[in-house]
């Protein structure tokens, strides 16, 4: 029995988690589970499902509202100090990491420390921190599963692969809604037509990032830490069909290919199950119902946010947080209509030649450099934003 | 270093494995060469370039033409026996077996009785008796290693994967040059058409193979005992551009491919190299030049002779080696214009309708098996061939 707690219960990810938990009950047992508190209802439904004795959410009146709606033998707690108590629950075996922003980076990082494994789908964790996660993780032995289809895939790929085999790691881009598109026709781009992704169904920010390729620059740098191989041998290809997930290109000139439908709960299960597969059996990839399966060198100057990430993980330190803590702000000003789509990279660029080069030492520094970067880049935004 | 023999050293496998392990002579040594004695010269040229001091030819008369090419102290042999000593020379650790037809079996089975590994790429060997090879390897511990394309996909796919973990193992087959037809349509194909392969250049035999279907038939018999895989599980899919060599389908409906370039030194320097990986720098997949990746079913129907291996492996014991010796006597009709191109499939049909089902218990009965089908399958052809 492997014993869960789940951080972000009632979102996307949160959900599949708590479904394959709940339909592998023989193998998962949920212990405790936090989420944002938009949905209570809800949440306090999945704690009678799963029996957890223990949750968490984000604020204090929140958690009054859900005791209320939960029999007394539950314990409702809050705000960070909630989430690192749930994900530090006695008995817990492994972290789903599912919160989105820089909140999961804390009891992500207390978890590996206490020698937790962790499934991060957390970006921020590895962008901003991944250096000093993979360490904790290094020094206490524990795990750090990836969940995102694309990191899963490279994950798999390399189970039982030495790295002396390996030449280099290609992530997959399905290219998002303005694939093929040079500067010119980039220019005038509205928020609606950047939330519209060609292949999965996700949030606003993640389909903005996949309109701009920073989403694959994020996850360039998610791969660096987490197969601990150098940026120049991980590359981008453009896969419009998103079938193929990541590819991995051996030292002799063949690659291995992971393959599977866009359904996240495929690379969430391997995740919880992990050494283990558990059997998917309405996953399954038809083979003939496929379309043709192309590839594409990414435009990297219609396009240069994929640069910038790589520029940011050449430069260490602090600059993948720079990174990160920037593109959000600028990808929310856009949807604000505050800034134009081709100003997303420039903001990014503005925050990277602005910012101070220092190493991410601890979880202070690092969220201390997202707080600079978003305020840095709202300041850019009032200054160079449509408004002005 | 590892010493090898090499079983049909001027064949096109002999001479690049030759050429592979000239290349990391740091890496390989090469002891013994057995070839069939067309390429005399050659023979003797590679004897001289690896300083092998033992070779064997296939007749008497090239052995002693060949002793007036080399110096004294290499020792020439002939025949059976020639090649059981060049397989079994002291100090050799991997045998590869590239002697095509029946006379490749012995001397792979006697080298993994022996406990030496053996790269295979003689198709006789697992397809007539595969089970007995199979068990040789086991009670030794030597490890049967596959050198065409997709066997070493899979095996290269399979490598620290765990047998519950595996749905199904997908071979990938081109569909040869008749891809598309319909049985009116092959009715009256000539023997030049089926020679023309669209992606891989080989000898007439196999080419034809690959036309009807039946090279697919008979890799599916060889993953069976290659693998332990029930053939059930094991499928075959059209893949006309020849990229993805091979498929495995995990239980969670993922799947992983092997990609590579239609280039045989590629599997056959996995095969030498295993467990390691040799670096081929000039055998590099260019993802961004590939055309598009497509599959499609096989045509069953108009194909039979993909059924036909699957009713031989199901039927087990000899039933493989009457398929395959039948097939082999068919082929050589069918290019000599004896019979037509569907009477291929008739004849091998006839032949497995015919047998007397039995056990493949020794080598004895392997041989004795292949010559009752090519018997039969000869008076079949005399009997309903064109010339009647």
């Amino acid at each position: 029995m492997k014993n869960l707690a789940i951080l972000g219960s009632t979102g996307s990810i949160g959900e599949s988690t708590f479904d394959i938990a709940t339909r592998f009950s023989d193998r998962f047992s949920v212990l405790a589970l936090a989420a944002g508190g938009f949905r209570l209802e809800r949440l306090a439904e999945q704690v009678r499902a799963c029996g957890a004795k223990l949750v968490a959410v984000h604020q204090e009146d929140q958690a009054e509202r859900l005791r209320s709606l939960l029999d007394d033998q539950v314990e409702v707690c809050w705000g960070t100090e909630g989430l690192v108590r749930v994900a530090g629950a006695p008995g817990v075996d492994l972290v789903i990491s599912a919160i989105v922003g820089a909140a999961g980076l804390i009891p992500t990082y207390t978890a590996l420390l206490e020698g937790r494994d962790v499934a991060v789908a957390n970006k921020e964790t590895l962008v901003v921190a991944g250096e000093l996660v993979i360490e904790a993780a290094r020094k206490t032995g524990a795990r750090v599963l990836p969940v995102d289809s694309e990191h899963s895939a490279l994950f798999q790929l390399l189970q039982g692969r030495k790295s002396e085999e390996i030449r280099s790691l290609i992530l997959t881009a399905s290219g998002g809604p303005f694939r093929g598109w040079k500067t010119d026709k980039l220019e005038n781009v509205a928020a609606r037509e950047a939330l519209v992704h060609p292949n999965w169904s996700m949030g606003p920010k993640i389909t903005v990032d996949s309109a701009t390729l920073m989403n694959k620059g994020l996850e360039v740098i998610e791969a660096h830490w987490l197969f601990g191989v150098p940026s120049h041998r991980i590359r981008v290809t453009i896969h419009p069909q998103s079938v193929v997930h990541s590819i991995v290109e051996f030292v002799d000139g063949s690659m291995m290919a992971q393959l599977g439908v866009a359904d996240m709960r495929v690379p969430i299960s391997y995740a919880l199950g992990y050494p283990e597969r558990l059997p998917m059996e309405e996953s399954k990839l038809d083979l003939w119902a496929l379309k043709a399966l192309t590839f594409e060198p990414p435009d990297r100057e219609a396009f240069p946010c994929l640069d910038l990430a790589y520029r940011a993980i050449e430069g260490g330190g602090n600059a993948p947080a720079v990174l990160s803590g920037a593109n959000e702000v600028a990808v929310e000003a856009f949807l604000a209509g505050q800034i134009r789509f081709l100003q997303i990279a420039e903001a990014v660029a503005a925050a990277l030649d602005a910012h101070d080069p220092r190493p991410i030492d601890s979880i202070h520094t690092a969220l201390e450099v997202d707080r600079w970067a978003r305020r840095f880049t709202w300041d850019w935004v009032a200054r160079w934003g449509r408004r002005n």
